[in-house]
C-alpha cells in the first residue's frame, strides 16, 4: 500500500526546497508533476539532477492554458476531466507504490495540485509537505520585509478585475499581487488609481537563474507568468 | 571579513526547515537567536541537535514582550535600544566570522530580525534565507488549502482593533490571523460579527510535537502566542 505525497518545492532554487521534499525527491519511484503541453514545467526544471535515474515520470500536462478565457463553461469541464483521470491513475499507482507529485511554492496556496487532493484525500492517503512560497521568495529578493508590526497583508490575483484591484491595493497596508502576465496594464493602472504604483516593485522568476527585480514603475515591456508584484508595509518599527 | 546570515527555520519540524538553513546551521560557528528571558526560545527549540558542539551561542533576550503595551512610548525605547546593542555586537563579530541569526517563519513576514536588518543593512553583508512560513504549517495541518483561483487572501495580527478585525474578516475570501494569544475573545467576537466563526479554524505549534487543530468555536479555553486562526476560501474550483 503506497501513497501519494505532494512535495512543495519552494520558490525556484533547489535549495530552498525543505529537507523533507528534499528527501522524498531524491528516494522517489514515481513522479508526477503539471506543465503546459510542449514545456519542460517550472516544477520539474527545479528538481533537475535531484530523482533518482531510474525514477518513473508523469507528465501532467494541462489540456487548456490560457486559450479558452476561464469564465468560458468549457475550460472548466476540460480541466475538471483532466484533473478526474489524473486522480484514478495516480489512485491506482499509490495501491503498490509512493508517487511524488511536484508542486512549486507552497501546494495549499492557490496550487493545481489541491485540485487532485480534493479527488484523492477520500482514496488513497495524502501526504503534503509545505513550501517556501514564491511571495517570500519574491520579496526576500527586493532586500526589503513584507509587513511590520500590526500592517495587514493583503493577496491578490491579477486576474482580479481592475476595479477590485483598485480597491484591495487601496485598502491594505502590504500588497501581494500573483499570476501578472498578461494582465500587468491592468494591474498598472489599478496601482495608479490607488496612489500605490510608486512604491510597487515586481519580481520575476524569484530566486531562480533568471530572477530579475524592478520598481514597477521603471519596467519596460512584458512579464512571465512567473511574476509577482508587491508593495512593503510600513508598518511599526522601535 | 564574514558577514551575517538570517536563516528563516520554517514553522517548527526541523524538517521543514530548506536545504541552505539547514545546512548553514550544521556550520556555524557563532548563533544568536531572540527569546523572551527565562524561555529556550522557539527558535532554539527547533535546531536542537543540529548545531555544532563547538558552536557559540548568543541568546538576544528581550527587554520587555507584553509588560508594557507596544502603544507606550517607554516600549519602544527599550526595544529600540535592544535592537541597536544586538546590532552593534553582531556588526562586531561579522568583522571576523559568519554569524547565523535564527528566525521562526519566513523572516520577512513580522519576524523580529528585520529590526537587526534595517540596523546592519549598511554596515555588513547581510543574507536572508527565507522559510516556510507558520501559516503555511497551519494550514496545512488543517487538511484544507487556504486559496482557490481568484480567492483574496488577508493576513491580520489579532492586535488590530475589534472594528478592524471585523471588516477585515467580513471583507476577505480568506483569512490569517496571527499575534493570537489574550486577543483570543476579541479575535472571537470579530469572527461572529462578521458572520464567520463557525467556518474559523485555530491552530496551536503547527507542525510541532505539540501541534493542535481545532474548529474555533470548538475550542475551549486560552491558547499560547505561536497561535494562528484561519478561515478558508471557497474559491473556483474545476
Ligand atoms: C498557481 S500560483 C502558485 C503559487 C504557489 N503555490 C506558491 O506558493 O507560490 C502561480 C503564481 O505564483 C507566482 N510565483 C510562484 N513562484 C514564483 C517565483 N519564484 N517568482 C515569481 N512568481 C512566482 C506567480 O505569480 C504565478 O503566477
Ligand atoms: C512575530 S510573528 C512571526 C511570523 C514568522 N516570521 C512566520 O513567517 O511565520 C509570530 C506569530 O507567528 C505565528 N506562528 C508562527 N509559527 C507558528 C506555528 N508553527 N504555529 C502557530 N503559529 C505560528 C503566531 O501567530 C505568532 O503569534
Amino acid at each position: 500500500m503506497g501513497k501519494v505525497i505532494c512535495a512543495g518545492l519552494g520558490p525556484g532554487d533547489p535549495e530552498l526546497m525543505s529537507v523533507r521534499s528534499y528527501r522524498a525527491i531524491q528516494s522517489a519511484r514515481h513522479v508526477a508533476y503539471f506543465r503546459k503541453a510542449g514545456h519542460v514545467g517550472q516544477a520539474r526544471t527545479i528538481v533537475n539532477g535531484l530523482m533518482p535515474d531510474t525514477a518513473v515520470e508523469h507528465a501532467m500536462e494541462y489540456p487548456v492554458t490560457t486559450e479558452i478565457h476561464f469564465s468560458d463553461p468549457e475550460y472548466n469541464r476540460q480541466l475538471s476531466a483532466f484533473y478526474d483521470d489524473w486522480a484514478d491513475r495516480l489512485a491506482e499507482l499509490s495501491q503498490s507504490e509512493d508517487v511524488v507529485v511536484l508542486c512549486e511554492g507552497d501546494p495549499f496556496l492557490y496550487g493545481s495540485f489541491m485540485h487532485l487532493y480534493t479527488r484523492l484525500r477520500d482514496r488513497t492517503q495524502v501526504d503534503v509537505i509545505p513550501g517556501i512560497t514564491g511571495m517570500s521568495g519574491c520579496w526576500t529578493a527586493t532586500g526589503h520585509p513584507i509587513t511590520w508590526g500590526d500592517d495587514v497583508l493583503t493577496v491578490a490575483m491579477a486576474t482580479l478585475s481592475e476595479d477590485e484591484l483598485t480597491e484591495r491595493a487601496a485598502g491594505t497596508d502590504a500588497l501581494v499581487v500573483m499570476k501578472i502576465g498578461r494582465n500587468l496594464p491592468k494591474l498598472r493602472r489599478a496601482l495608479e488609481r490607488a496612489g500605490r504604483l510608486n512604491d510597487a516593485w515586481i519580481v520575476v522568476k524569484g530566486t531562480m537563474a533568471e530572477q530579475q527585480v524592478h520598481k514597477l514603475s521603471e519596467l519596460d515591456g512584458p512579464v512571465p507568468y512567473f511574476s509577482i508584484a508587491m508593495v512593503h508595509g510600513q508598518g511599526r518599527r522601535p
